[in-house]
């Protein structure tokens, strides 16, 4: 049953604060046995990526191996009906039509000093896609990762796939031709983000990773930081719903299982300002439940991190969601655009009630990719940014730097750093002579 | 003396790999000691704080006594010149004026298929700067990490500058002032990390920290990333001048040494063309390195980590140049714009022979925390960009529902989320009715 709580009741926030903190704790080990593959990766290459993947993987490969072939390519997404590929081509199209609207461009221009100034937008050489393998593969991860890649122009856009026990997923294979990618290695776990950092013999080195991955695959990510640039460190999943009693409670109910069904970490959570609504949903969800193939997993992420508060009205529904700052926010009202104004922190927001959130999942345009436990106060769904990089451009003329290069001096004064005050006098002490 | 090689002596990669391996390897001890304060100030708050701050700052203060007072501020600002305070104010409206260019906007448009997308674009609520203390406190860190958070439009900017012994900058207090830094605590290290992202009764918690430290607040801010957000993660400083055998070898050798006062583990490195020119500078060189008061810093450096290196010509220049992706590149030859399209990476560009390095330090505009140590490849300048976050927006229609749910449907149905399809069917089984 999923609970009804009230933000007045005296253990809200200790049940509340069980919500947020659901992230899995580390488990004692991980980094360490991170520590050890990143370094077996880095000093023996191919030989310690197949290694890994005989163990882990149970898949006994060569160096040669490792990436998959054309050919096979070919013959998964020949497996591929033209329906289902239809449905990847219209996710393809409005991923990248949305993405396209991110671009920024490089500018110079000339200031009243006469310097010429600028920034300079490029997309990244190239970028390696991490896909998470067997039965949770999923195609809409390779476009909401490679799709951006290719907007932006990056040149080659590498994925790793695990293939545990040889098992191909045709839909992730037909999503990555879509989508544009170059290359596919049938590699997984840390060792996947190893050799991309690295790289091998045989896999590029990139210079961004991204994309989704068990805890493994996030510690790797975020030990190599700084190497190679990565996405965001994501938690698991939620969805907020903010509701004034308008709607229909099976559309609800629906909304915050399909969320639930993703694992048992998952968070669902609806605040309502009507006690009715609260009670249907809650019978609705109970009702769902039963039919959904993924029961178990649903049932249990509602159970423990699930929840339907009655809020005495919007402005304190809003300040809820604006304290929580979740990945996926639903205004199920009546009137969704009064209320935007208030909310402050999200990763995607759904409007009203003809937008479900698996729309966004899927092909609304969006990424799918977005921030989780809160850090919407301050990452950004993934986008176009993630895959280009900034150079700045100074040129100043003759006459720019007599004007501004006595004021360079002083502050290099105030530095203690004289030579950089030298270069500056040197070069004005010549114009002057 | 700076050494003069060439791209084709026999030793000329390993000599070049120990300059691009240069960046301190992480002492023994670091991470556990930054992971023991960090702990620390996540359970005693301002009373560990206080006892790091007595431990390594030699200043004994109470929780009430870490927020630097107007009334200092004001006394501080008062210690300096009109003509310094002139500059300081010079180069807020320079890095200002550039970074408003970097604004993105929030937009919002409606499809071919009825359906409204849209990007919102907010800055963070709260960011924190970092600014090193004592003799190394540079006004200017404090100018290009602060203005573009206030031009984002931060609300509230929190700095942190250790005052080791009390010693106080008034150059930095009076650069946050004109910056428009709301509060300054007097603390430092990974405690001052700490208590910004876990925050304490006394130090608010940030979204953001940004700003150089040394290596222990440079492991915290990597231990709290996802907890908070950080800017990049910074090597040692370092410059590439190209240069074709025009220009001043005075002023060539000045800039090599403007970057090499930084620290011992800094990098200048000129590629020319000329053979003369080469010669030339390395005299030039070793006669400024005697004018020095930074002489023994900068003279370590120009012997560990310069080097002056003899090109076949401009290609062979520009290959080197994309390889190592500098932090600071001098285009300084005759005709810098024929040259800039084959340049794909460096965090600044500095054009032709009046545009020294230091300039865009202080006061061009453009910002000075750069990528370093090849990074440029893929993380970009300090810009807007890190003090603003975005949300997707998705509103959908009655009849874009219609039209998109039923692949929304079936994509759902190929990654075995039945949930997430029967949100979506519902509302068209109700639509259809």
């Amino acid at each position: 049953m999923i609970p009804i709580l009230r933000f007045s009741a005296e253990d809200f926030a200790a049940r509340f604060a069980r919500i947020e903190q659901r992230a899995e704790a580390m488990p004692a080990g991980v980094e360490a046995t991170v520590r050890d593959i990143l370094r077996a990766v880095r000093e023996r290459g191919d030989a310690a990526v197949c290694d890994y993947t005989r163990q882990f993987d149970r898949l006994d490969l060569t160096a040669d191996g490792l990436e998959v072939r054309a050919a096979e390519i070919d013959a998964a997404v020949a497996r591929v009906t033209a329906e289902d590929l239809a449905a990847l081509q219209l996710a393809a199209d409005r991923i990248a039509a949305y993405h396209r609207r991110q671009k920024q461009e490089t500018w110079l221009s000339t200031d009243e000093d006469d310097i010429l100034l600028g920034q300079l937008v490029r997309p990244l050489d190239r970028v390696g896609i991490y896909v998470p393998g067997g039965k949770a593969a999923y195609p809409s991860s390779v476009l909401m990762n490679a799709i951006p890649a290719r907007v932006a122009g990056v040149k080659e856009i590498i994925m790793v796939v695990p293939m545990p026990g040889g098992e191909v997923n045709p839909h992730v294979l037909a999503a990555a031709r879509l989508a544009g990618v170059q290359r596919i290695f049938r590699i997984g776990g840390a060792q996947a983000v190893a050799a991309l950092a690295y790289g091998t013999a045989t896999v590029p080195k990139v210079d961004k990773i991204t994309g989704p991955g068990n805890i493994y695959v996030a510690t790797a990510k975020k030990q190599l930081f700084g190497l190679v640039d990565i996405d965001m460190i994501a938690g698991p999943s939620e969805i907020l719903i903010v509701n004034d009693g308008s709607g229909n409670p099976r559309h609800l109910a629906a909304d915050l299982l399909s969320q639930a069904e993703h694992d048992e970490l998952a968070s669902a959570v609806l605040v309502t300002t009507c006690a009715a609504m609260a009670t249907q949903v809650q019978a609705e969800v109970a009702r769902q439940l039963n039919e959904l193939p993924r029961q178990a997993i649903a049932r249990s992420a509602i159970e423990q991190f699930g929840a339907i508060i009655v809020a005495a009205d919007l402005p304190q529904a809003l300040d809820f969601c604006n304290r929580i700052a979740t990945e996926h926010l639903e205004l199920a009202v009546a009137e969704p655009f009064a209320l935007l104004p208030q909310v402050r922190h999200a990763g995607a927001i759904f409007m009203g009630h003809h937008t479900p959130e698996a729309l966004g999942d899927y092909l609304a345009g969006p990424n799918h990719t977005l921030p989780t436990g809160g850090t919407a106060r301050f990452f950004s769904p993934l986008s176009l940014d993630d895959f280009v990089k900034k150079s700045s451009l100074i040129c100043c003329s003759a006459a720019g730097l007599k004007r501004l290069g006595p004021q360079t001096v002083r502050i290099a004064g105030l530095e203690g750093l004289d030579a950089h005050g030298r270069s500056v006098q040197l070069r004005l002490d010549d114009l002057n002579a």
